[in-house]
């Protein structure tokens, strides 16, 4: 055995009850995590915070070194949300074909070890990106334009677990495959035994597109399913949020150099907004699995243009709320509200229309007409705004100066097609004077006023939508989230047969759904483990975190067979 | 819980057993069957092979009853290769919308219950299909061409077996998601607690194509693998070997109509040879799911056009045999001549190319030149030929008319390029008089003339390739299983370290290897449970009989959750 793979197998060894772990809680789907979501409980204690916050300042305005092959130039555009000043890092932009020669070769020793060195290999990797949580965290802030709370638990804890989801069904489906077997049966009078030796052979080269709002939460399952099941990744982050990519990318070369294995099994792969490179990736000869994370459109060619690759994606969603009775309106209105507002509602999960019956939302207290209700929703997401110290936890900044224009031309067409409830206005962000930050607009249409709310309107964009009545409310709902692509879906109804009828529409429309839920928890969070994130069945992506067809296609089987 | 579906966990208890044996014999990989291979073991007793042979010769010259919507008219093309008359069987000819619609009507109470109640459906119909399997022997016979013995144990109880194989994984596959779940967390000082529900979505319609040669091998697979997961199953048989899957659909109808469910979700679509419509079908919006198994070219275009649909291939083989060194040669050259001759090379797992060193095969006795070795093959060959008794139960009868033509065209470019081995022609088949029989032709050619041997030449045609030296030997196999598609391979070598590099060659170039095996065992026999069938690694196919991923992502995962 080689001193990589002994390194290997004894990091699995170190990681192994958590994994274990892990496998088991994918099977019983209850609450587990591997990382505590309060930065207040990081192991790395008080000093861990400013240290993260220390690194990533010293990276500001510098070069950011990486080790890779292909370097042609650098290449800088990145700019803070919340300064809206350039960070000044530059990358090195590599030659394409470069890093698809580095990552083959280095494949070749990486794919022969068994899948528990692999496995331990990636484990350490996750925990080494724990230790670098706030530095990440950082640099998701000031490129995302997340809070630092969901920086550090969406974009960085969270994340951490999901990418562990991702190794435990690796594990699940590589042990699957025995190693050896003894085979012996009798042809005539002769019996026949034969030794057969199995191996898992990796696909090849992983494209890994991460997105300019979310990057490392999608970006971690995809690269260490790859990354465990024996394939190279070739890291291509959106230009506007390079750095989290980068620092992760850096991360796992280190473990992978630390334990004896070639770096360029992880290489990063960037370009410009002016010179993208994302289709000559996608249609590379030497492509063999893409995952990728981003806009509705272009996610819709990858999936066209990826064959022979295996293609993963996960795209937009057009995320729908029926609100059809509820015991107390306050409850309701404050969770809708807060989620519709959270990090400005640029999450793939964050509910963008609002289905209300003609005759109204019946409460314990009478009835709400369908125009009382957008008001108090609009009122409510009014409240937070008006509060820079709630509102900047909440809604945090715009990714992109483009967002903020979109709001204002769906404030003209939401005039002209139906009612403002609410308009969008930047507010003072408690800590950084010059984010970038709107409200949420919040319109209120009639049904059928598609060309607004039928697709997705990326930011705080939000709709009211009347509907004739209940059931038109729901069967509208659920078929604008089919065609447009829903992944979260949420109902509010005291009768329990539209209830179960909600259920059966969603799951037809393949968005997730979650019936009644009020209180604390923002109604869109994916617990790792336990929900699973986009279910294929629509056009908001056609691959799920985690299930086994996210993995088990990665990896292929050979075998030779002798006399025994 | 509906009548249906109680009847199909009534049946699912009756056959846990064997499923649950055919699960872990999948995960062990050692011998393992549900069905004995001698048709003297079948428990229908002495009467059933008669029986079997009375109700094939009763549909002969008959319309095909089959009650499945959308008829427009009657075709009948099949011609036995044996007898070369017509079978006289026509076929109802389906408006293929009419089918889809049918298809997706009979889905939504499948889909419905619970995983273990379909699985329980499919290992009935697995149990039914036993019991006819004298039948469609007799069926696959006198479309095929397929020997007696090779019909009843290929096509019947392997293929079977396979079916439960693909049974075991969709167990192992759907059993992964728990039907609910408890989940519950603090945020901040409250505890979040929701009850969440799972539910397997199958993708939808899938369309099965079954190949001319070895229709129920992979049909029964694919077709067990999307109907346990939920999905319906539309059954395009080649235009010349439709009683096989006819028979098969009416199993599956009867079974499931049987239990209580709607027989639509099994149906059958015939084409003619002069109006094919497989490209319609692949292209078909609502196809959800492709299985092929047919010719590369095809394949290909397959592979290249399902999309959005999923889609699984097994295509055809180049498959490669090296001969460095043996210890006897007598026991190579006979299992060598026998594979070659197997059902005519008609097999995705047939043999075609032997590779030899320019210095010879070294043997216990010294050494043979390339040339002595060819002549040796070919008179090895020749034996079976020139005794019809042996040659009938090996060589079995043509499929196609064509594929007389494809040898003597072959044969003509052989005499070109290199020299003719072994002439082919008809051999009187013991039984029947009038069979399309041919046996193998034998060519010998120096490495280079890839035109000749590059791609599946369909049938009895075997070549003899002069490579430098044994090295050469093997890069040139591996190579041109790479590039040509080898789902086997075979060498023979007493040189361990050469055996060691053959197992790296092959497993890269994506082809199952066999080492040094002589005996009855014919070398490309394939066992159920133990070996994977196909990489994807090459041209080959892209699916695996059977893996995870299979069976992983033919159904999707939906969720719902609420406080609890």
């Amino acid at each position: 055995m080689s001193a990589p793979e002994r390194a290997g197998l004894d990091l699995y060894e170190r990681h192994a009850a958590a994994l274990t772990g892990a496998v088991t809680a994918c099977r019983e789907r209850g609450y587990f995590t591997l990382f505590p979501e309060t930065p207040d409980r990081h192991r790395g204690g008080a000093a861990a915070p400013a240290a993260g916050l220390a690194s990533f300042r010293a990276q500001l305005g510098q070069a950011f070194e990486l080790d890779q092959p292909g370097t042609l130039d650098r290449v800088a555009a990145e700019v803070s949300p919340y300064t809206q000043e350039p960070l000044g890092v530059d990358y090195p932009r590599a030659d394409v074909d470069a890093l698809f020669n580095a990552a083959e070769a280095a494949m070749s020793g990486w794919a022969r070890i068994t899948p528990r060195a692999r496995l331990g290999v990636c484990m350490e990797i996750v925990d080494r990106l724990y230790d670098r949580t706030f530095e990440i965290a950082q640099a998701v802030m000031h490129t995302a334009g997340q809070s630092a709370p969901m920086s550090y638990a969406g974009s960085g804890t969270n994340a951490l677990d999901r990418g562990v989801e991702a190794l435990a069904y690796a594990h699940q489906a590589m042990l699957d495959v025995p190693s050896e077997a003894l085979w012996e049966r009798r042809f005539g009078s002769t019996t026949i035994r034969l030794r057969k030796r199995y191996r898992l052979v990796p696909r090849g080269v992983t494209v890994c597109f991460a997105c300019a709002t979310f990057p490392t939460w999608n970006a971690y399952p995809a690269m260490l399913a790859s990354l465990a099941t024996g394939n190279a990744v070739i890291v291509k982050p959106h230009p506007t949020a390079i750095l989290p990519m980068a620092l992760a990318v850096r991360t796992f070369r280190d473990v992978l150099t630390g334990a004896g294995f070639d770096p360029n099994l992880v290489t990063l792969c960037v370009d410009t907004l002016d010179a993208p490179i994302g289709k000559a990736l996608v249609r590379h000869p030497r492509t063999a699995i893409v995952d990728f994370t981003g806009s509705a459109r272009f996610g819709a060619w990858v999936e066209e243009n990826a064959h022979p690759a295996l293609c993963f994606t996960e795209t937009s969603g057009v995320n729908t709320v029926v609100v059809e009775s509820v015991d107390a309106l306050e409850p309701v209105l404050k969770s809708l509200a807060t989620t519709m507002s959270l990090f400005s509602a640029q999450m793939c999960t964050s509910p963008q229309n609002v289905y209300v019956p003609g005759d109204g939302v019946r409460h314990a207290g009478g009835r709400l007409s369908a125009a009382e209700f957008g008001e108090a929703l609009a009122e409510a997401i009014a409240t937070i705004g008006r509060d820079p110290k709630r509102a900047g936890p909440i809604m945090a900044a715009l990714q992109s100066p483009a967002t903020a224009s979109l709001i204002d031309q769906c404030a003209v067409e939401g005039a002209e097609r139906g009612r403002v409830l609410l308009e969008s206005a930047p507010y003072a962000h408690p800590e950084f004077q010059n984010a970038r930050t709107r409200t949420p607009l919040l319109l209120s249409v009639e049904a059928g006023a598609r060309e607004l709310y039928g697709e997705e309107r990326f930011g705080p964009i939000g709709f009211v939508i009347r509907t004739r009545d209940r059931d038109d409310a729901l069967a509208q709902a659920a078929a604008d989230a089919k065609s447009g692509g829903g992944i979260t879906a949420f109902v509010y109804s005291t009768d329990s047969p539209f209830l179960a009828r909600a259920v059966e529409a969603y799951s037809a429309s393949g968005a997730q759904l979650t019936c009644n839920l009020t209180g604390p928890m923002p109604l869109n969070f994916a617990a790792a483990y336990s929900d699973y994130h986009v279910t294929g069945l629509n056009p908001a992506g056609n691959a799920t975190l985690t299930d086994l067809a996210f993995v088990a296609a990665r990896f292929r089987i050979t075998q030779s067979r002798e006399p025994a």
